[in-house]
């Protein structure tokens, strides 16, 4: 019996299906200075106690991509080790924040299921559930990914084609308990804008740049204990790059958005991505944003600014995403819509 | 009077000797969230405090490699500074397991001496014991060391080889307190295999590998405070490639290791090692493990399993471990030989 | 309105101007685990609680140099996010030991300005404090840098150059609460030389060698939220290096001074320190330490020394600062002259 997981492939899902991922994995502080070191990390609310406590949260969170990457990461050897491609993200919403000493693990549940017309592969797409040691929610996402049949001639599923939200409503994002933005420190978050001064359609150029090395993206993309092989193995391509985990270069792009974006303090929806390109070690990676939308919350002095994330590599422009095909650029590596909260 | 430590040679070692290690080092949440950046270790124990709660440990301990590789780090300013080669490991038990907050030192006593024939090196013998902040022993091994001697002229010192171990007897290994695995969750351990589903002298070849980078064993090797040059310093070879130290091997391996013994998840005895061939950045390090015995134990729903795992580099195959003249494989960087605790 | 910060050019300080800096940050057992990673780290106030407790200061406090990067890093933004130099250091103290837990904040007073001859730039003084979450004094240093002029029209600003003690006295050190060196453990500490063993002028060889990777010097320097562009985007020179923070030369010397000055445990003044020339990735860097003053405390067992600490790359020295046209020679990488406490 081979002991070894060699992956599921189009024909082990079946809609309906729950998978339980493996390996829970409790983060401590120890998480966030690495987040901090492998990113230019500096929202406030993430890097103080004492800030986010006066914003009604009370010891700090850790950064809202760290319980994405981590949930994440626990899917990878079930849905996506024989993945050819990662094709989208929708209905993503954050339900709590995550701290020190939370134990996360994911759940994944088949919602979709459509057998390309080669035959040769399928649609995949997943609800994951990420679940703290309480049991409670901690963050949902539908994923979908392309894999491959083990078996060509294994009958193609019935179709079924999730309806998916083109975003996630404004009214439908959950607000931590206890959010309070009245007595906002701008000094101390790092700019003065507030959701007021932000104008949608507005494009902001993030300006600074980041050499990535083969180093960190492997060190992060393993803290965060995804095993895809693509990213270790140097023998997977002639030249010995290592493909990069898209969720580095999300973090890297949000990392960098701070600079002009420096209120824009948490994430609580994703309402769709797309990893346009692939990045290598090497790459100097930037980042721009737009803002598509703005709306009101619940919470005291809170509101939820509708961001699409931009990052390029070199001879990407701020505002630059497709060609006259319609087509992503070149040089445009991840394209990331999302909500956030700032303050009014 | 010159201040920095020269390392010892051969002839300042004598049997019965015993010497306390320098600086004590307390372990938190940091050290094990670098363990995961560093290595793609997996197994549930130590990632999450939920499963080590329900196996009976509480909060999940530091993985067992942390302990011995920050225990080891300490010896070397005095055991292995003018070390020629790093020859054997024997006789190893882990004690009790380490947690954030405790605080190791380590001493080492000599056991045995032999004076090379040519009279410019010996074999030093030790057995090295970790201790925590309640002076409880949390490690003990025997390593032995070829060392230079300083002047060739000093006389031999009598030869002592220590009478050692082939293997640490199943009877003697210890158990972790209130370690017991008949609740076990297969499913968040990572996979179904139990000690009853793997046979003696079964070969699993662990798939994954991963591309070593000098930044990568730089950062484990400080984390552990080795202080040996040949591991930071690109002068000492012309081809500015640094030595890895043969540890960082190890955990390599054992992390890969989880890709089809996900449940051989504690390690208590240490019955042999040798690092067969050097490994530096650029190498692809794979994995694989033989079966060497298993056994019953006496904590509830928990065997052992002893287990030989092989490092290889570009060319290694599972299974080929020496060539026809009985040496190492070219190819074959770590030959070791351990006792994990699995559910049976 | 653009939102992204350009920083402050020379005409935007104004003497007496406080600056409150952005972001504060929370440090844990994380930031810890990584300096250790990061650096060859081992004096054993830092490394263990034990060690530190039979000190007289419970808990291990953080390395004195994570609490200078982390107030460092946070007055990049506003001061020398232009600047074309560092120039200088003066009167720097520690006041109070951080551990983990404590949130450190920064803050900047204007004391002086003089604009060039050239009228392109100017220098810029400032005093810098950091605060922790009961905003108690942690640390203050003065620093001065070069800094362009956004408009070369801008009258020059009266000259104000402050007057900087050449030296901390030894009497104003701040000695930490009930710190006591009279049982000091000289085996743990790792080597057995007291104050009394130094002599003013004697100059140690630290002996071992660091060759740096750009993976390591990124994750130190966003570790402490510093954003200077040119460490961390290769497309900043043709090359492809980036400039490494003076920093990371700082924190890799003192580590490697532990070998010959292991007792010199605690930062506690900063008399003056220069960059000389610029380090980057691929640079071994060694270290040599030279006796300038000795000093007694008030503190039981407690005294202080002098020290200037110098970190060269390859064809340094020992001794060898400066050329015979008074300037640093072009191996010099850094000359940083300070205070630690070390047992009489």
């Amino acid at each position: 019996m081979a002991k070894t997981n060699p992956g599921r492939f189009f024909e082990d899902y079946a809609v309906g299906q729950v998978i339980a991922h493996a390996v829970p994995r409790t983060l401590s502080g120890g998480e966030r200075a690495l987040y901090h070191a492998l990113y230019p990390a500096r929202h406030a609310l993430y890097s103080s106690d004492a800030f986010a406590a006066a914003c009604g949260l009370g010891v700090a969170p850790l950064d809202d991509l760290i319980a994405f990457h981590t949930v994440f990461g626990k899917t990878v050897p079930d849905i996506s080790l024989n993945a050819v491609a990662n094709l989208g993200y929708a209905e993503g919403r954050w339900h709590r924040p995550v701290r020190a000493g939370d134990t996360l693990r994911s759940q994944s549940e088949v919602i979709g299921l459509k057998q390309n017309s080669n035959g040769k592969s399928g649609v995949v797409w997943v609800r994951t559930r990420g679940l703290n040691q309480r049991d409670e929610l901690v963050l949902d996402y539908v994923r979908w990914v392309m894999v491959r049949k083990r078996d060509t001639d294994a009958p193609a599923p019935e179709t079924v084609v999730p309806d998916l939200a083109e975003v996630v409503a404004a009214s439908d994002l959950v607000l931590p308990e206890g959010l309070d933005f009245t007595g906002y420190d701008f000094t101390l978050a790092g700019e003065p804008h507030r959701l007021a001064d932000y104008e949608i359609g507005e494009v902001i150029d993030h300006v600074d740049g980041v050499t990535v090395e083969e180093a960190e993206h492997m060190q992060a993309t393993r803290l965060w204990q995804n095993t895809a092989k693509v990213h270790f193995d140097a023998t997977f391509r002639e030249d010995g790059r290592r493909l990069i985990y898209g969720g580095h270069v999300i973090s890297l792009a949000r990392a960098l958005s701070f600079n002009g974006l420096a209120n824009a303090q948490m994430i609580v929806g994703l309402n769709g991505g797309a990893h346009a390109n692939p990045c290598f070690a090497g790459d100097t990676v930037r980042a721009w944003s737009e803002v598509l939308d703005k709306a009101e919350t619940s919470a005291p002095g809170v509101g939820a600014i509708r961001l699409r994330l931009v990052a390029v590599k070199a001879g990407g422009e701020p505002g630059a995403l497709r060609g006259e095909d319609g087509k992503y650029r070149p040089e445009v590596l991840l394209d990331l819509d999302y909500w956030a909260l700032m303050p009014v």
